[in-house]
């Protein structure tokens, strides 16, 4: 079974909102096991509209249409079915009197346009929206199907769900479960990630489990998605190449889903009862601004200093102002003791610190992008150095994960050098 | 003129991530007086994506192709366009020279999967990618125009503006031009600035500029939009609304587009000489986080203290501790005294900091949601307590921008009480 999503409304055009229901409807057409390979998204223009849902049938058993089911002008989705299936607009006198009777309880008068919502195409049924005013439609067309669902968020998921998942379910007689899992890898660039898995990859049989790349912030997510029988099948396969793509890339794997680096950083301080504290210069607070999104974080986190003033970094972190003269602001020396000056400073087990060129400009002749990174703790000091490209926030926000990528191989005591 | 929307990506079908691309995308294209009509989402499927552009490129005369240029094997966007133009894939030298420098700047291997972004069509042009690995294509086919931009976001954006658009506006020729101006407003509810607003709103006559209201991340953003002959005259009749609006709204009106809080604070300090520190509790980094994004942030910023830990509060910032036991951590006399003591550390004109309770439990007797803000300086010591609503992230990006918004109010001296 193959559906499509087509998503009304100028204002996904214009950009003056994103295509949220798209994103919900895919990922639940997903999880039933339904195949969907386009959304399409047009304006409220009925010809326009018509189109796309001719297309779509085309290529398609069902279609989910989100929008333009509301009361005024602008709302054409039912005339556009209409127009496609070759049948009239017919008014549903149950509907008017479900709409009348919406509108005595909530003690408000009826504007005459809101009878528009109660037309469908002749031959179709009216889906209930017991959150909304607008109903929806199913119509049947050549052997197959287009559910109509209103384009308010909440009214559009509560008819998905009640409604339209279970007859396309119904419909499909499929059992199957396409079930998604995500790596998250940090430290490897993605074209590294990439040949590191070819051969895990390439082995994958067509119809067995995919696997796709994204790169950014920092990281590279490896995304596994296996279809199968059923929710359990799936996971089962999906933990086997899980096993595969861990053991290829050994420590760059940080975790799988919502795992971010802060959460396994926190989890394994956790574990051995030591808390944490930052001084950052070049990542300005990202790095405690991450942390301290972490519900709970007070029992690990005591706290950071942003030593963005050179001179603060002596006067608050007790940096040795030699050391400052002699290597540079941007050095490893200097990194380890902030590191070590946070530690002491906010009494904490663990200290990690960041000093950099975020840009615009080169700073004490080191170019932008150039980042040093330490950590300072029980197992004694390290230090890293790397080059990042991107513009400023770009730089920081990769800084701040590297800063903690550092501390979690610490901890994992993965690090040597 | 008129262009499509194609977005590449099986994460976008999956409803994995937003199609946040397409949006941005449609904005812009509208901004320039382009017609946009379709977007269109495929799946990372050479035959689907050449399919999908071969249908676009029916109704329109010029494609956005986003996604779908990274160096891995399921990138295969530039594949999909090389079938549908009928032109092999050549291996342009000039890029393989520019990929492998940008790797030794990063003193980094280039893994060799990385050469395939190095590809584009026989008789394309590439389009730089200053930000990242993946340059973009600009292909013309029968008449017609097809730019293929990065998916990352930041890399997509900035290609967006510094090829494609001047690039399309050119081709396009069209004498309209859709100008929209946000202007931002803080500390009101969006429906006091909707009815603060309602005069100015309802004597705009149709087809002269449109309001629009957006409320989130503790601000509203009050959207107007004007389609005239050039961009002057639509921003000629801009400036005249924004005058009434800004007449109407008065200091809560922060400024207009890119002119955050943080922007405004930084140019309030730079006007009189003046240094900000911050102390920060609940809102944990974020502060520093907004101001240190800004570049140049080290003429005005000294830095932070991120005091998590309770004690943390006395022992670096100075906070007495039988403030701490009389009123509460979450209190005004601790706020200012935290700010009194940030401006101290760091030897700052300025001194702000926040203290509160962003859940998900509550923290002494004081509920999820209470935070009290407070800013010290050259003329006196101010606190405010507010009860935001959402949950831990909202609280502590709303607690960070009413922060900044106590301290411009403060600068500009509206500030009583």
């Amino acid at each position: 079974m193959r559906a499509e999503v087509v998503a009304i409304g100028t204002e996904l055009l214009l950009g003056d909102i994103a295509n949220t229901n798209a994103q919900t409807i895919g990922r639940e057409l997903a999880r039933i096991g339904v195949d969907c390979f386009v959304h399409t998204a047009v304006g409220d223009n009925v010809d326009r509209i018509a189109e796309a849902l001719r297309a779509a049938l085309e290529r398609a058993d069902a279609i989910v249409v989100t929008g333009g089911l509301g009361p005024t002008q602008d709302d054409v989705t039912r005339a556009a079915i209409a127009t496609l299936v070759g049948k009239p607009l017919i008014r549903d006198d149950t509907l008017v009197d479900e709409i009348r009777a919406r509108f005595a309880r909530a003690r408000r008068e009826m504007p005459a346009s809101n009878l528009r919502q109660a037309e469908r195409p002749e031959g179709s049924v009216s889906l209930p929206n017991p959150v909304g005013t607008a109903p929806g439609v199913l119509v049947e067309h050549d052997g197959k199907v287009i559910y109509a669902v209103p384009g308010v968020p909440s009214e559009m998921e509560r008819m998905l769900h009640a409604e339209v998942l279970p007859d396309l379910a119904r419909r499909s007689g499929e059992a199957a479960s396409i079930v998604s899992r995500v790596i998250r890898v940090s430290g490897m660039a993605e074209s590294a990630v990439g040949e590191t898995l070819e051969p895990t990859w390439s082995a994958l049989a067509p119809g067995d489990v995919t696997m796709a790349f994204l790169a950014g912030g920092g990281e590279v997510r490896v995304r596994l998605t296996a279809k199968a029988p059923s929710e359990a099948a799936a996971n089962e396969r999906l933990d086997q190449v899980e096993a595969e793509v861990r053991a290829a890339l050994g420590p760059a794997v940080v975790g799988v889903g919502d795992e971010t680096i802060e959460l396994i950083v926190s989890r394994l301080l956790d574990e051995r009862g030591w808390t944490l504290a930052c001084a950052e210069s070049v990542t300005g607070g990202l790095i405690a601004a991450r942390v301290t999104e972490l519900p709970g974080a007070s029992t690990m986190f005591r706290g950071c200093i942003v030593s963005y003033a050179t001179d603060a970094k002596s006067s608050v972190l007790g940096v040795d102002d030699s050391l400052i003269e002699e290597h540079g602001v941007v050095s490893g020396p200097v990194a380890r003791a902030m590191a070590a000056g946070a530690r002491e400073a906010l009494d904490a087990d663990i200290g990690i610190a960041t000093t950099g060129v975020a840009g615009p400009t080169e700073l004490d002749g080191r170019p932008v992008g150039t980042v040093v990174l330490a950590v300072s703790g029980p197992m004694g000091e390290f230090d890293r150095e790397v080059h990042l490209p991107g513009d400023r926030s770009t730089i920081r926000r990769i800084a701040s994960g590297a800063a903690l990528n550092l501390c979690r191989l610490y901890l994992l005591e993965a690090l040597d050098g």
